[in-house]
């Protein structure tokens, strides 16, 4: 702690946390996923903050979006004076939209995923090696899968909340759909109950941006040079998609970077360029290039409306007690406000108890990642009269 | 003739049409460009149609946008019952928008394209080898002049119409700024008076994910396997911001390609997916990634309000004769209505004679080159009442 100093506090004021992990599914127990492949063992990184209660009823589970992980809030003692806070460290903390006072929140990093949880590039054991393209194809569905069983390791059976924005949205339906008698509340910000066309396509061409570097070699890079000109390409699509044109206009218009004149050439010219390029070859250094390959593949084949049987779709919940804030932001254009509603109407029409918000924010999808005391003010009342039985 | 059936005859009504070519800049009369680099000799690849009246004063230039040629409309006859009818066939012809009965219609491919006009790929007679990245970077000004060559080896010194949408539109704009007292007549389609930061950051990431091919080789490809792969990503980026969210709904939803399940892997599911792909790989066959760095980099140096002296910018054109016709699409969300408001007030403000028109159309930016008869409409109405002398 005497390696931190009293900014740092300040900010991460969620504390020190330690990523522990949870290995379940061991043969001959694996786990039979949506697509009918077995996979195991399976380990899922896992982060909590504050305190389980003695009746196990104050947990909150966050989950995190495509390229998020378990590390929500607070910092690692290790990294020390460069410690950074967890990326949604203005929402949990003591006093915070989420409490940690009061509740006991958990965020695990997805399968599929590369930050501590199975996916394609872990090693198989079957093989020795990692995964690659022979990791089974994984759902939503799945990853709530994976998130149930490191609840009954921790023996929690009731969930207070579950939130999260974007992909981590989805997670947040997935739950309410699959196991609405262990949730008492769900807030799904920024995202969609299934998947739209747009959506599907702007990860289409970051799948192919990845596909198309020979490096990449069809997924069987791991010991060799990583795909990361493709990656980066990948992250830069992204990074476009989670902006907004108001956004883009006030952040950098046409400024030009460190310069007077336009190059007339292929260099930086203008800060958004150069701002891209930076968002890209940051990414390449902490992300996995298949991670995103099946994380986005999962995100598009999301749909609560339409499902094959027998799965559950969303009026499969009709009537429960689950209580939903939904939360939208008005510039977001991957998931719009549109969506949102049709997301309340769904919810309205299987009898649920509905609350809907669309908050004002000119930075696009991004907007639930940005500090903003009016989403924790929002989501700290919404829990308040959440009752706790 | 007699290769071409009615049907064809039906839709290219604007009949048979040949290529044509005009060299000039022969050195040592180099043209200098905005950049201060020489160009020289210079070729443009232009298409008529109808008759050029004796005052010579029945003209209309129109501008192709990016991926666009000088193939505007009726038809080859060396391509037979292949025949495919030009880009903007609805609009030019008998009796269309631009009523070839009336007006001598022409369309040069412009300065920096792969379509017969000189552009990277061109062969630098000072190598003997294609230009590849020596090519000098050019502008839409530098376009305009190539233009303004052609025109005066054709004789014409008046313009009753400049026309186009997207980057034709900047062309028609920087026509105007740069000649007003040649044209009497301006239409630009769903285009800007500047690049935005959203148009230039989706330029960059396409431009992006052609250098980041191996094949790409800085340019230097040509007799070599050219950079397909990262073209094909460049052209998907684009097909996604030329449609609309709504036209994604429509068109494709969440339908599957051929198929009554998902995949649960990486081939195509969506049918969104499938379109993608096949405008990627359709595109590399008929187009040059060179080309479309320097064409996306010209475009996005494209500013009418805040140019380097002494370039003309828009108030320069205060109290001119042109008349304007400015059109937009509701659905646009790369050259958005708010932002042909912008020019309209700007023109307004330089005391210029202008119209202006938002169509309804959900299908975004691509709008202007879907055959729809409220444009043919508009513009033919609008270009009746544009005296002729």
């Amino acid at each position: 702690m005497n390696k931190i100093s009293a900014a740092h506090l300040q900010v991460g004021s969620a504390g020190v946390v330690e990523k522990q992990f949870h290995t379940f599914a061991e043969p001959p127990h694996e786990l039979t996923l949506e697509s009918g492949a077995r996979l195991g063992p399976i380990t899922i990184a896992y982060e909590t903050w504050g305190q389980l209660s003695e009746k196990r009823d104050n947990v909150i589970m966050v989950m995190h979006a495509f390229s998020g992980d378990s590390h929500a809030a607070g910092f690692y003692e290790e990294d020390g004076v460069e410690a950074k806070p967890g990326w949604w460290d203005s929402m949990i903390g003591p006093g915070k939209g989420l409490d940690t006072d009061t509740y006991f929140v958990i965020c695990a990093n997805i399968l599929g995923g590369c930050m501590g949880s199975t996916g394609p590039s872990s090693v198989n054991p079957a093989t020795g090696s990692p995964y690659g393209l022979d990791f089974p194809m994984m759902t939503i569905g799945d990853i709530i899968e994976t998130q149930k069983a490191l609840l009954e390791h921790l023996g929690i059976s009731t969930l207070h909340a579950v939130i999260g924005g974007s992909v981590g949205g989805m997670q947040v339906l997935e739950w309410c759909v699959r196991y609405p008698e262990m949730i008492r509340s769900a807030i799904p910000l920024a995202t969609t109950m299934r998947h739209s066309a747009l959506a599907i396509a702007f990860n289409e061409v970051a799948r192919q941006a990845i596909m198309a570097d020979p490096r990449w070699n069809r997924g069987n890079y791991y010991g060799a040079e990583p795909p990361d000109l493709g990656l980066a390409v990948a992250r830069m699509i992204g990074h476009v998609t989670y902006l907004s044109d108001e956004a883009m206009r006030r952040k950098f218009g046409r400024r030009l970077q460190n310069k007077t004149n336009v190059s007339y050439g292929f260099d930086v010219d203008f800060m958004v360029e150069s701002y891209l390029r930076y968002q890209g070859s940051k990414f390449v250094k902490r992300f996995d290039a298949n991670s995103l390959l099946y994380i986005t593949k999962a995100s598009d084949y999301f749909d609560l409306v339409e499902r094959q049987a027998p799965a559950r779709s969303i009026q499969d919940i009709c009537g429960e007690a689950t209580k939903f804030l939904v939360i939208s932001y008005s510039s977001d254009w991957l998931y719009p406000t549109y969506q949102a509603k049709e997301l309340v109407q769904a919810l309205k029409r299987a009898n649920l108890d509905v609350s809907f918000c669309e908050i004002e924010a000119d930075c696009g999808h991004d907007a639930f990642l940005i500090p903003d005391a009016r989403l924790g003010k929002l989501v700290g009342g919404f829990l308040d009269g959440v009752p706790r039985n």
